[in-house]
């Protein structure tokens, strides 16, 4: 279905950031811009252009790139389909090392996100994706949040974004109440969080972005069996229920479930998605049903961010054998999103 | 291979429990039985002569049953192979009410087992199969430990059981540091248990009751990404590393891994057996792996008990549509086990 357009003219372009150039970055992006030609998608490289140039030599993959040194600089003189357009915020001063945890490369990666998160805000592109970055060269950069969510979450204001993980071939969707914190920490997050905001934040993010009208929600319970009717914790009694029956009324939202029985009966299946209460009770099942072509999505950001559920991927890095399974899946998603929102703006 | 005997005659019986006689524990040993027809097994079903043969009736089963009034009067004259006998230790006063959580049930399931862990720790029988049990019927009988594997533990002078895992077609075999806990007792769990003599306990019962020379052990970390080297907290630097390094030195123990990715890239393949911190982390993947042909057995005690992964299936009790490969393949695992220990304390 051909885009629809606001008064003023839809940005056109998304932006691929190319991540760690010593990671597969470089390489799943020229492999996944392949799978675009004949759609509608215009993706745009923010990051190396040497890392793409020297990818596309040393494994023979014959991607044609263009080189802008602006954004500005692109629209401006736009090159045909077919040709990949990089914007090249940061080059290396040597070879590429692949595999090699860099200072150079965690500070080029970094600078990538910033110019592509900048674009996304200013409305100048659709959407980012943003291929891995390392965390350790990115600290060895000097930075001091090493997580693409860390800084788009600070840089729009400090809105704590939801995690999203979600599989198109399994219609498998995970979402984590709490994220990258120690597990003793987690019951005490999940009694003081404002549980409700959370999944009414979710429930909107399933209607705008996934264009879902009326979606249904599962949240899993915090402790094992979801405690039993209170025999292992209380956490499901005290916050979890209370909160859906809250809710229930106004959207299927259903729950705790015990998580282990969930999954392994496949009831996922009956939902449009899962709120998992701490990252291994999300992860571990996705991982397991969703390795190759899961994705993980930013909900809740006034921009668009997807990106590819694995690492840089240092140990195959150079090789030319790196699935762009999920970098593709991202992309695609990233477009779909885009499109969602602008089409339920143009309805509001 | 025919089994190896001792001066004193081995016994030839293994006891399986009718579990609650009003959800599908009948049905699915009835199914089992005929599984073991032209095997070595030799199967005692241990607690309602009347429900087995109301489901034979009911769902037109056709195992021919000879009921015992004791263990004893079964091994004075037992019925010739293809028939099932039956020590009847306790008879509901009225019919089956399929699905019905009920005190007499409860009483009826637990004398069953109290029975078959008897015959088991007397040595009279190989092992037990346990068909599962309703904790609420169980509680209401008026019963304070309302799990086979609480009541094992402390009729065995309270020595604390692994449970462990496994799955036949798999493979995969998960055995849990933590139990019916809640999630927030977990990490203090973790850090003052003896995690060193959970680990070699568990190898212990790898070699003699699965009978693998040298068995491979993966630990799971504790939390998101084992921590990331310390970033989100520190159960695997102090507690769980420092053990793997001491045990190392004695056979193939590895980890801390971080428990998803560890799963997603289907690592457990390399291992004989992987130790999870807590219930939910283990059983996530364990059920989405292994839903339909998993056993749970009860690793670490005197006697062999083993039984299915699943509850009592109150929801379709009666309609004759219950899959009994859970219990068949924790029937042939309670076999393997029974003959494992024999060959071990012969060979000692």
């Amino acid at each position: 279905m051909p885009r629809q357009r606001a008064d003023r003219p839809e940005p056109l372009f998304t932006a691929w950031t190319t991540g760690d150039i010593h990671g597969i970055g470089p390489e799943i992006i020229l492999k996944s811009f392949s799978e675009t030609l004949g759609t509608e998608a215009r993706p745009v490289a923010v990051g190396s252009a040497e890392s793409l140039r020297s990818c596309n030599s040393t494994l023979g993959l014959d991607v044609e790139i263009a080189v802008f040194d602006s954004f500005d600089a692109l629209e401006h003189s736009p090159p045909p389909e077919g040709v990949l357009p990089v914007v090249s915020v940061a080059e290396p001063s040597g070879p590429m090392l692949p595999g090699v945890v860099s200072a150079q490369a965690g500070r080029i990666a970094m600078k990538a996100v910033e110019t592509a998160g900048e674009l996304c805000i200013g409305g100048r592109v659709r959407a980012m994706v943003t291929a891995p970055i390392h965390k350790e060269a990115v600290a060895l950069a000097g930075y001091r949040n090493t997580g693409h969510t860390d800084y788009l979450s600070k840089r729009c204001g400090g809105i704590e974004p939801t995690m999203f993980f979600y599989d198109a071939p399994s219609r498998l969707a995970v979402a984590l109440a709490t994220i990258h914190v120690p597990l003793r920490e987690v019951p005490q997050l999940v009694r003081s969080m404002d549980l409700r905001r959370r999944i009414e934040g979710l429930l909107e993010s399933l209607r705008v972005d996934f264009g879902i009208a009326e979606p249904r929600l599962a949240v899993l319970g915090l402790n094992p069996h979801a405690s039993d009717g209170g025999v292992m914790g209380d956490e499901e009694q005290n916050i979890i229920a209370p909160c859906i029956r809250e809710l229930a009324a106004a959207g299927a939202v259903e729950g705790p479930f015990p998580a282990d029985g969930f999954f392994g009966a496949g009831r996922y299946r009956d939902f449009d998605a899962v709120l998992a209460m701490y990252h291994d009770q999300g992860l571990l099942p996705f991982k397991v049903l969703a390795f190759e072509t899961g994705v993980n999505v930013t909900l809740g950001l006034p921009l668009v961010r997807t990106s590819p559920d694995h690492g840089t991927g240092f140990d195959i890095a150079g090789r030319g054998c790196a699935s762009h399974a999920s970098f593709s899946q991202a992309a695609r998603l990233a477009e779909t999103i885009a499109d969602n929102r602008i089409r339920h703006a143009l309805a509001g």
